[in-house]
């Protein structure tokens, strides 16, 4: 096991191998690999679930198995039940966001946390779910609600790596170069317009000023690199000396 | 369709019927419903789509179809590649979650956006991602990245969702012109790369294809105005007429 504090995975009465190996790499994309299961239908080990868990294997071969939710909870402080439907319990219920954004306050003051996923078909009973501290509710479209144990796992899994990370929501992948700063792109300008002044761009006389300014404006408001720059210099060049070769 | 403004999804070249299907599912879990298809290897309608589609399968009949990733995103203004590695272009990469915010923002500025979803096996060509403003790439565990298509397609859809509760409006002065639909793009770009190969640009031989696609990677990288494209044209066809004037 990796080990970074992190919730258990709780699988209900799981009854298809194929979604046990699915839910496991579900889980694993996102880092965690703490998988409990309860009275899978087909027995265990499930030679399905471990041909659809692949890379992820480890995680059934080191899953906890349990008879009885209560067994699967026994050593857990604070237990997530997730459920698509309203089940007439009073609960607390969390969006995903939230039961992962609490879940990681609880386990960084070293709680033992656990989310509960029921079987495919039927989902929990109200039974396990009495055994939850809250509710997780993925808000799916109410016209058309259809997500598989899989996705259940996976929109959790992903919204316990969101809370848990250093999360930039935008880089810029750079391609072995660099930001232009700001006199590389002012002797870009300048190239251009002093190229296309001799190729009589600006015209006519009056517009010639307002056709500058919107040039050098182009350039200034496009996010260049030190690549983009030197490419956009060769592009010039290429077609001076293509009129000068005069072919 | 929904009324609600929204990103097209557009699966590029699909392999399985099946994986079209729970496409279809996941995004329609999210209320998202305008999917774009380029090439589906099986063609199309598929049965096997329409099968595991079951309650999203009005999103198959409303599907629209096309040849080319370029044709798909035509009317586009903004678009999104969704890739799991780096592809040494130079682009912003997003999170799911900043990019569907931005998503949100430019669709409240009456942007059309949309995102594109890569082939099963392999993904996304490079000469599809050249053709995006910027990518989105899932922060799954490095050690283990297999997000399936229908997977990829789900977070996106769940973070759209998110998004929509919580918009930031944000305005930009358009000085009387408006953002340049992706197929004005595309053909400024073949403009260019057409005179430059004239010109002799594109050399040594061995280097002529990456230099044609950092090339076509410049131009849908830059938040790129109709005037300005209309100016960029200018200044090539000006350069050209120099050329030929031979004064």
């Amino acid at each position: 096991m990796t080990p970074d504090p992190q919730p258990s995975f709780v699988l209900i009465r799981p009854q298809m191998g194929e979604n046990i190996g699915a839910a496991a790499r579900a889980m694993w994309n996102f880092g965690l690999d703490r998988m409990r299961i309860t009275a899978p239908r087909d027995g265990w080990p499930n030679q399905k679930a471990v041909a659809m868990a692949s890379g992820a294997g480890r995680l059934l071969d080191e899953a906890r198995m349990f008879d009885t939710t209560a067994d699967a909870l026994a050593d857990c402080t604070y237990v997530f039940a997730t459920t698509a439907r309203q089940r007439g319990l009073t609960k607390p219920v969390f969006s995903p966001e939230g039961a992962m954004k609490k879940a990681a306050e609880m386990i960084a003051q070293g709680q033992n946390v656990a989310v509960l996923f029921g079987p495919e078909r039927a989902g929990l009973e109200n039974d396990d779910i009495a055994r939850a501290n809250a509710i997780i509710s993925v808000p799916v479209n109410p016209e058309f609600a259809s997500l598989n144990l899989a996705q259940c796992v996976l929109l959790t899994a992903y919204e316990w790596q969101r809370q848990v990370a250093e999360i930039t929501h935008e880089t810029v992948d750079m391609a072995k170069t660099d930001w232009a700063e700001n006199i590389e792109v002012e002797k870009l300008s300048d190239h251009y317009e002093q190229r296309l002044e001799e190729a009589g761009f600006f015209f006519p006389l009056p517009k010639s000023e307002g056709m500058k300014t919107n040039l050098r404006n182009f350039w200034s408001r496009m996010p260049l690199t030190r690549a983009d720059v030197q490419m956009m210099h060769g592009v010039l060049r290429q077609m001076v000396r293509w009129k000068e070769r005069d072919d």
